[in-house]
């Protein structure tokens, strides 16, 4: 009953994800045909280095080291992108589209520099373009927000999308390892690249927010719209405080949620940071490498999605799941049609949310505070906060153990971003505040 | 380019989860229409008492009491089944697929029943039935085994499937309330049923593992040849027990899990228990009226899924989230193709994998013996257990406070259930054991 009984997949960049699909493709052959209802055949490969050594075997004559031969191969229906990185994977990509061929992508990065010029070009050359593997690693996240949440309006996203940096919190908060111990430990296990400024520094997370958020509230989040603040000015003691003072846990979340009222003045939240979650929170028990996404929707209310955010086989499963997808839709000859493919349902004139600015965001605070052990200290501070409109919802202050200076915890109510940053001015200039008063946002969760 | 512009819709029963369908199609419906690409109608509705005062308008022109009528109406694309019971809704279902139209539907107890010959008859006929809501309410798990996670061999499916039984459990474990004032307290929050002989004693869990697991497992899972134990027998004091002095937590679970090895002598063991689980285990940390279902797969690893699993709105967005779906196929003229739809990978000779009796199922145990607090009692315990191959991996017994019984409690290493069936028979034929002897068995889950 098909119409095009064979569907031939071009696969570009046989790195660790690539060789992962490669694998999944062959090992499953026979299960994976039965779900698209046609043959899958991996026709061209392209890397750029054919002499890497691999631990798969394929055919000589399908490989190549031009991806440019692949994408214009009349033949390929498909075309996979697991190069990474802006250039040239968006050149091919580009390519792709324009030769009217469907398109997987696990390239997050891409996706969240280009996300209108990609949905733009696939809409008007009437092609689909899948990602699953670009956000949540295995978790089918992309087509349960498309799909299976498709009835709500969604209202929150709350993610801990990267596991290098859910890894290095976990063992910080359990072991009680100083941040840059716990990095090394990452980076010992594979987790963390040579460079882990886009994972500790909360850029990663903030590429997978964009593409997330802007299928889940059917917007464009532009990536220089969120606010972004990483892991690195974190110590073992928060951790401690936190959770045995108060019954919380630091996370690196990746928030994305409507405020105002619907209808009237709505705005999107879009920020990653550290933040305060309570203990009981679901989100609270992902730990290591593990992401969890969190989800609140209008007649679903809330739901979590849970699994390895990265990892060769996790990617493949979720790039090989978009591979079974597109490929029943082209072998049914109706792919590229509207109101299919994540994209499907995306207005191609989008009237984007507009963004809440930091400054306008009101959350609940974490504040550590450096004092001099003097009388009065407190007091000054409280006096600083309650003139800024900051009320404070519980302190401690232990007793000093060494040397004159003594960490003070202030938890605050909910206060404006704006209030908060001018209040840590005037505390910065107190005689008795020595070095950088740090500041978590804390969030209840739903 | 739809070839169908419009998508008529004939909905039977418009009871709670029919009236939130309702709703949900008309508040949302421009954001609907727009997933599909073509319009989508709520053309015929069918209750049995159409005078029940319902928190909805619909106009009186497409309501009937007459279910065969919206069946029968040969303007009707797609008929949604939220009747529930096996008749007439079994009735109306199969006339509805012999007269070519697509079915949804959230009947579990329908689809355990009679899952061969509902898949039978929807693929002699070329229709797609869909059932998001029988499993999980608002969860997309249906999706998520069928299409997200397709690329994997499933190896273990861990669930907690049915909110009210953990939500009894959850008041048992966090205020130590007794099984009958949770249940009392789940009744008054309408959690329970009147009758709530399906939630505690587990046959409602096993309806949806039966569900899930011929479908992860692509086979076909009997009701009788799932192993089913309810809750009724637990008490505070082993939430207590495993909690504290173990560290574990007590669950419903239903669990299906291959095992043996792949190609050789392979059986799939389907059963519904309470369970001991690592506090760790992030199944543990799904409390109240949550649903949590845990899946490992070859590539993805584990993974979990958690929303509500009951109620009028979390049911409706599964359902819509089903209409949407197949909607979009009737609307692009390739509903019914094989590849499609959750049945659509199954092959119809299905070959069933042999299940595994319970008495070979091998797990360890927690056992809470009531004792006569005088000496030797242990010690003959702990012979009958080591005569049949059980050894004891802890023991806890406090001292009496009161009366002249003492609940011991002893925790297993891995046993065959058969042999631990032999020694309670002997146990229970001891003097000073009195009163019958509670078992319940443990999972380290993945």
């Amino acid at each position: 009953m098909a119409v095009k009984p064979v569907v031939r997949i071009g696969l570009l960049g046989l790195g660790t994800v690539g060789t992962g699909v490669a694998k999944v493709l062959m090992r499953s052959k026979e299960k994976l045909e039965r779900n698209v209802g046609a043959k899958l055949e991996l026709a061209r490969v392209a890397d750029k280095d054919l002499a890497r050594p691999r631990d798969i075997q394929l055919p000589a004559e399908i490989l190549t080291d031009d991806a440019l031969k692949v994408v214009h191969d009349p033949s390929i229906d498909l075309v996979v992108e697991l190069i990474g990185g802006i250039m040239p994977a968006k050149l091919y990509i580009m390519e792709a589209i324009k030769a009217r061929k469907h398109v997987v992508t696990a390239n997050k990065a891409l996706l969240a520099e280009c996300w209108d010029e990609i949905v733009k070009a696939a809409r008007e050359n009437g092609v689909e373009v899948y990602f699953e593997a670009a956000v949540g690693g295995g978790i089918p996240i992309i087509q349960s927000i498309s799909e299976g949440l498709a009835a709500n309006r969604i209202e929150a996203v709350y993610m801990i999308i990267n596991g290098t940096s859910n890894y290095i919190l976990t063992r910080m908060d359990r072991d009680g390892k100083s941040f840059s111990e716990a990095l090394k430990e990452a980076q010992k296990k594979g987790y963390a690249e040579a460079d882990p400024a886009l994972d500790i520094g909360g850029g990663d997370a903030a590429h997978k927010l964009a593409i997330l958020s802007s299928l889940a509230f059917e917007t464009t989040v532009s990536l220089k719209s969120i606010f972004v603040e990483g892991i690195q000015d974190l110590t073992p003691q928060d951790f401690a405080y936190a959770r045995e003072e108060f019954g919380y846990v630091v996370k690196l979340l990746a928030i994305a949620k409507l405020v105002g009222e619907e209808g009237k003045g709505e705005q999107l939240e879009v920020r990653v940071h550290p933040t305060l979650i309570p203990e009981s929170h679901l989100l609270a028990s992902v730990e290591g490498a593990y992401n969890g996404i969190y989800v609140v929707g209008d007649a679903v209310g809330s739901t979590m999605f849970y699994g390895l955010g990265a990892g060769q086989m996790p990617t493949a499963s979720a790039v090989v799941s978009d591979i079974l997808y597109v490929a029943r839709s082209i072998a049914y000859g109706v792919a590229g049609r509207a109101g299919w493919g994540p994209f499907g349902d995306i207005p191609l004139q989008t009237v984007s949310l507009p963004v809440r600015p930091i400054e306008a965001v009101v959350t609940r605070y974490y504040m550590r505070l450096t004092c001099l052990d003097k009388p009065g200290v407190l007091a000054q501070i409280a006096e600083i906060l309650g003139r800024n409109q900051i009320s404070i919802a519980g302190v401690v202050q232990k007793e000093r153990r060494s040397g004159d200076k003594v960490p003070v915890i202030i938890l605050t109510y909910e206060a404006r971003e704006r209030d908060m940053q001018k209040a840590l001015k005037e505390i910065h200039g107190l005689d008795a505040i020595k070095g950088k008063t740090l500041i978590i946002r804390m969030e209840k969760g739903e």
